[in-house]
This record gives C-alpha cells, sequence and structure tokens, in this order.
C-alpha cells in the first residue's frame, strides 16, 4: 500500500528519545535515557486536591466547556506574575499564550517563521526535538560553537551574517543536553545581537526552576529590549510533564500569530490541565513543592558525577552543571556510542547517544545522562555497568 | 517593528468563529454562533467524580508523568471498543491513536499528506476550520457541490480525475455547518470511489451520537476495505471540549506518519484528559450521558425549526437536521448575511455568517445557526429578533 505523503513526513523517522522510551521500558533496564522528572517528585497530593476543588468549584463549566485560543485568563495573569521570576516584567494579556508542552512552543514558532528551506541557528549540541520540529518544517538548523565558556558569540554573529537565519534557539539555563548555563553578560549579548540583527530568537527554559548550586541568572528575555526575545516556559519539570501545559511570553505581533497557528491546530490546551497549574501558582504551592525537590535531584546529580569519577576512564570530559536534568559526557573519538549503545543495553543500563542532538547527526562520541528519574541505587549499578563497557573500549 | 513571518501565517486572519466568540461574549446577546454543547449538558459530576478517582489511584503517577505519543494505553484500549458503535470493527493498537481534540486530527493529516499547492476536496459548504488549517499548509481546498441530495458523487468523480486531490474531507453525519447526513448507500460509493482513485479520505464524525430523530447510518469507515478512510472522532461534543480529547482510527501507515507529526508538536496529548474520557467509556457514562442530553438537544432543534416557521421570511430555506448542533440557512441572492451581521449584533443575536464555510468564500446569502447552547426562552427571543432583520431585508 503506498500513500503519497507530504515532503516533509515521508521519510521523517521518530525522534530518538521517543523511541528509546519504548526500548527500556522493561522493567531490569536502568534508563539515564528520558528527560522525566523523577516519579518521587511528582506533586500528586496536590494536584488532586486542586483538582477537587476546580471540579466542586463555580469554574468546573468554564473548565469543560470550550475555551479561548490564548489560554484560560487565570492562568495567563498568573503566569504574568510567575515570570517575573526570570526577570521578565511589564508584559500584558497581549503578550502571552498558553500552549500544551514547552515543545508545542517551538512547534507554533517555526510555523509563524518558517518557510520551506529558512535557516534556524541552534547551539551545538541542541536538543533534539527542535532538530525534529524543523525537519517537519523542511527547514535548515545550523549549529552554533559552543565550548567550556557556552556560546560562542563571534561564531553566532557571523553565522547570523552568513545565514540571515529566521530564528535562534537556545536552552541558555541548564542546556538540554549539556546542562550548561549562559552567564549573565553572555545573555545581555546575546539580546543585543538580536536586536541588531533583527532576528528573532526562541529561549526555551524548562529547566531554571531546577537549580541546585550557584545563584539564579535572569532570562535572556529579561535583557530584550526590543521584542526579539520569546520566553517559552515549561511546567513539565516543575508540576508534571503529563498536564502538557506551558507559557509563552513576548512581543505581541508574534504572540498573535501564535495564536492563529494554535487556532489551526488544537483550538485550545486542556482547560483542566491549565486551571490545575493556575491553581497550583496561586496556593504557592510552587516554592515548597522545588524545596523538596531540589535536594532530591541535587543527591542525584551528585551521585551521578561521583559515580563518573568512581566507574569512568579518564580519558573522557563532561560536564558538572547546576541544575537541570542532564550530564554530558564526551569519549575518545574512536568511540561511537551509537554504536555500543545496543551493549549497554545488554548491560542494562541506557543513555542518548550524542549524535541525535547535533544539526549534522555527525558526533559520535558523545552522550547524554538524565539522573533524575533513577534512584541512586539504580544510579550506582547503572553506572558501574557503563563504566565498565567504556574501559572495555578504551585503547591504551 | 516588522516581523519576517512565514508565508503560511503573514496574512492568515484568524478563524471566523473563533473571533465571533469573542464579539459575543456580552451576556446580553443570544448566541447562536457557536458550536458549544449545552453548559446543563456536561457531564460535571461524572468527570468530577472519575478524576477524584484517578488521581487517588495507582494510575496517578501514570498520568502525571511524560506519556507515549500514540496515547493512554488504556484509552487507546477502550476506544478500539467505542468505535463498534460507528461499525469499525477489527482494527489494533496500530490502526489508532489519542489527539488533543479533533481539529488536531485534521491538522495532523494535513501535516502528513500536503504539500504546498497540494488540492483537497470539500463537500461545499465544509467545516470552516478545515479551510482555516488548508491556509497554513498553502494547500488548495477545492469545493463538491452538494445539493438536497447531499453529495454530489458525480462532481467528486470529476473532480478526482480533474484536481488529482491528495485528500477528501467530509463531515457525514449531521455536517458542520449545514447538519445534513449522507446516506449509507452513498456512503459505500464514496468508499469505493476513494479506494478506486487511492483517495485519502478524512471521515471527521464529532456529531454522530447526537442523532435525535431516524436511524443510525454506520461511518463511510465501516465501508472501507482498503484502508484510504481515516475515522476521526472527538469527545467534545459528548463528554466535554475542555478536555481537547479525541481519537484517528485508519491504516497502520498514516498512523505511524501521524503520531510523527504529532510527536514533533505537542509529544502527547493530556494524559489526564485522555485517562477522564477512557474512565468515562469503561464505566459506561455514554450512553446515560446521550439518553439525558437528546432530549434536550431535541427539544432545542425542533423549538429552532419552529421558530424558523414562526418568523423567518418565506422566502427562506433551511435544513432539517435529525441531528447535530446546526440549522443552515439559504437566503434570497441579494441578502449578504455578512453586512447584515452588525445589525443582528445590534438586535443581540449572533450566528456565523455563510462565506467562511465555502473554500472561495464567495457565497454571501447564507447562515448557520446553532441551537445547543441557547435556552428555549433565548431561542424564542432570538430567532424572533433574526426574522425581523431578515424579513426587513426582503424585497418584495
Amino acid at each position: 500500500m503506498e500513500f503519497r505523503f507530504s515532503d516533509r513526513i515521508k521519510d521523517l523517522t521518530a525522534n530518538a528519545i521517543r523511541e528509546i522510551f519504548k526500548l527500556v521500558a522493561q522493567p531490569d533496564i536502568i534508563s539515564f535515557a528520558g528527560g522525566l522528572p523523577a516519579n518521587e517528585g511528582l506533586p500528586l497530593k496536590q494536584v488532586k486536591e486542586i483538582a477537587d476543588e476546580l471540579l466542586s468549584s463555580d469554574k468546573a463549566l468554564k473548565i469543560l466547556q470550550y475555551g479561548a485560543t490564548e489560554g484560560y485568563p487565570p492562568l495567563l495573569e498568573s503566569g504574568l506574575e510567575y515570570i517575573k521570576r526570570a526577570g521578565i516584567y511589564n508584559q500584558g494579556f497581549e503578550n502571552i499564550i498558553a500552549i500544551s508542552g514547552g515543545q508545542q512552543g517551538i512547534d507554533l514558532m517555526c510555523k509563524a517563521f518558517l518557510n520551506k528551506g529558512d535557516c534556524v541557528l541552534v547551539e551545538e549540541p541542541t536538543y533534539l526535538a527542535v532538530l525534529h520540529i524543523l525537519k517537519t518544517y523542511e527547514a535548515v538548523p545550523i549549529g552554533v560553537k559552543s565550548g567550556d565558556e557556552g556560546l560562542d558569540l563571534a561564531d553566532l554573529e557571523e553565522k547570523i551574517k552568513k545565514h540571515n537565519p529566521k530564528m535562534l534557539y537556545l536552552v541558555p539555563t541548564f542546556s538540554n543536553p549539556t546542562g550548561k548555563t549562559i552567564e549573565a553578560g553572555k545573555r545581555k549579548a546575546i539580546a543585543e545581537l538580536c536586536a541588531k540583527y533583527k532576528l528573532v530568537l526562541l529561549e526555551d527554559d524548562p529547566y531554571c526552576e531546577l537549580r541546585y548550586d550557584g545563584e539564579r541568572v535572569p532570562s535572556i528575555k529579561s535583557f530584550d529590549k526590543e521584542g526579539y526575545v520569546l520566553y517559552n516556559i515549561s511546567f513539565s519539570k516543575t508540576i508534571s510533564p503529563g498536564l502538557r501545559t506551558a507559557l509563552i511570553v513576548g512581543h505581541k505581533d508574534i504572540i498573535r500569530k501564535l495564536t492563529l497557528g494554535k487556532q489551526a491546530t488544537d483550538v485550545h490546551t486542556s482547560t483542566l490541565s491549565q486551571a490545575i497549574v493556575d491553581t497550583y501558582l496561586r496556593k504557592g504551592y510552587m516554592d515548597p513543592h522545588l524545596e523538596k525537590v531540589i535536594p532530591l535531584y541535587k543527591a542525584k546529580k551528585d551521585a551521578m558525577l561521583a559515580k563518573i569519577e568512581e566507574y569512568f576512564p579518564s580519558q573522557i570530559r563532561y560536564t558538572k552543571p547546576e541544575g537541570g536534568l542532564f550530564i554530558w559526557v564526551e569519549l575518545p573519538s574512536y568511540i561511537n556510542t551509537k554504536e555500543i549503545f545496543i551493549e549497554a543495553v545488554q548491560q542494562k543500563v541506557a543513555y542518548v547517544s550524542g549524535e541525535s542532538f547535533f544539526p549534522e547527526g555527525d558526533v559520535f562520541n558523545t552522550l547524554r545522562l538524565n539522573f533524575s528519574n533513577a534512584t541512586l541505587e539504580q544510579i550506582d549499578t547503572g553506572m558501574k555497568g557503563l563504566g565498565d563497557l567504556l574501559k572495555n573500549k578504551i585503547k591504551e
């Protein structure tokens, strides 16, 4: 049976991580592959209490009926308050919409800006879903270099001039996949570069609340005087990914186009999800929840770093993130992490091989480790297995 | 401030209905414009009971955590059972995905099949959101004639040959906007035509359970031997639109592409919404709910038809639907319903003028009336106001 699929989808393969999810669904595999919050860090009791209150209240009808594409008005209001934590002030209802998870923010931005063949700049490596989404728009990702000091601004400016990109995409805080954070001075410079070249930046900031060490850095959006920065803030890592709720904040003309794009896809985000997030914010549940979750995640992160020291070969390099969910490992260039993945799974441990995070898919000696979803015991066992495998691959 | 928006969105204006929603938000306007289920027909008590049970159960963690793009497995299972009501059997898990409302089904089908410039056949008039979505894919809708006997099969076949369309889109049961239903013999012929020309049909069936008179007609999908028909079934009109949950069923190769497309937009549908719909189906709440809602809607539909007879000028034609939410009115050709809309709103009554439902937007003497969301008293008052306005426009 042959169907005449669109060019954008006919050769599209699954997002690597979503496929790994299925592979590692066997209960005896220790997975460092996903980007899942810890089960024990999900605010079950609070969500249950809130859902119960909402559906018993006079808001219940509004929650079950159709809503506005822009979002559930109380959530837009509490969202405008919430983003002040990221240093973002003076935004109104015309500057915000509620979306169905942070990833929809990327999709809607692409829908609003990209024609076939358009170029988008991304940090190298970058969040793999953005590369997957760009394929569905037949757009071209171009990697901007990023070293130990983070994003290379000279390379960024050069590539802006060379490629005339429509958009820049960054996860500046506890990056997925590296865990690295761009420091404040560089954030200001990025905002200024965007203004100088009239380049739209999508600042994707799902991990900003998950800081275990160091001080909070203001968002790039907080340095944006001109309106070229769109701020995408998900509640998947701080409340619940299953609720699929996020907010996107920025210039009203862009928000208007995102709204039109969303109107043409899912009409609006589940109002029950939106109302749960709104109530959670209003009740002040975020900070107590973070106070509970952060020590949990910090312990896991520190354990994983210690196990890298203990079990991994000395010939590797790795990041030491101050927050987020991921550690990034670089191996000697002759080790292909995609090839040895199957051996790792035989050792009952899974990671994401790094090539999926590169625009060209051409870097094979890196891997991403997630520490949030495993127990400390699993981290010990899994890292030992992985360390043994990697040591076996080292040529003396 | 000038942004370089994509071709698909730079000139896109809002979906007419979503904009009317805002216009008629004033409480003193009687709106026949929307397509909202009646507030009194929303199963508040059941949803509250189900949410409470789910979030107290051992399913709660699965509901708050990330889920599979394909959907919440229990819902896929109960969904496969549910579609048997539409005469659809022998489908497996590879034939179904859960989506974020029926409209996402249209969007994902377009994403999977349409390149810029591709042609899609639609019944004339058709659901206006499909025309809006087609603009975001820079695709070309072509209208297929539809008379008192429903879709014109000769015109359909001619246009298939002439335009080589990628897709056919139909709302065959209680059509939006006309309320008309395609009879069983013609459904079989449509399925056969699709197979003959290898044409993919998206059968959008959100209203099928809302039948007030006559006998249920099997879905077109039930006549599909070859796998060219995709069946899109929303729970917005039977449970709650705010939950944004629907299912799409069809050939596994197409379902796979829809899954890849969905992976790149919202990852998965709110699991809480999916689990609520699943439990609602499993508890057998659908039929008792329909038994409660159908007499309510039937009374409103019959009242609106009676008021057309009583208050509207005799020079009009209108449909007498056996179900659904809409009545379609054709006026003498010199009356422009878009122009007189503002006068209607001044009379405190709103409808949707018909031009938005035509691919060319060139038919100005029709309007769509919704009867489900107004009270019987509002129907009387609103239809009198609208009737007076229309009578004033009649030339003797």
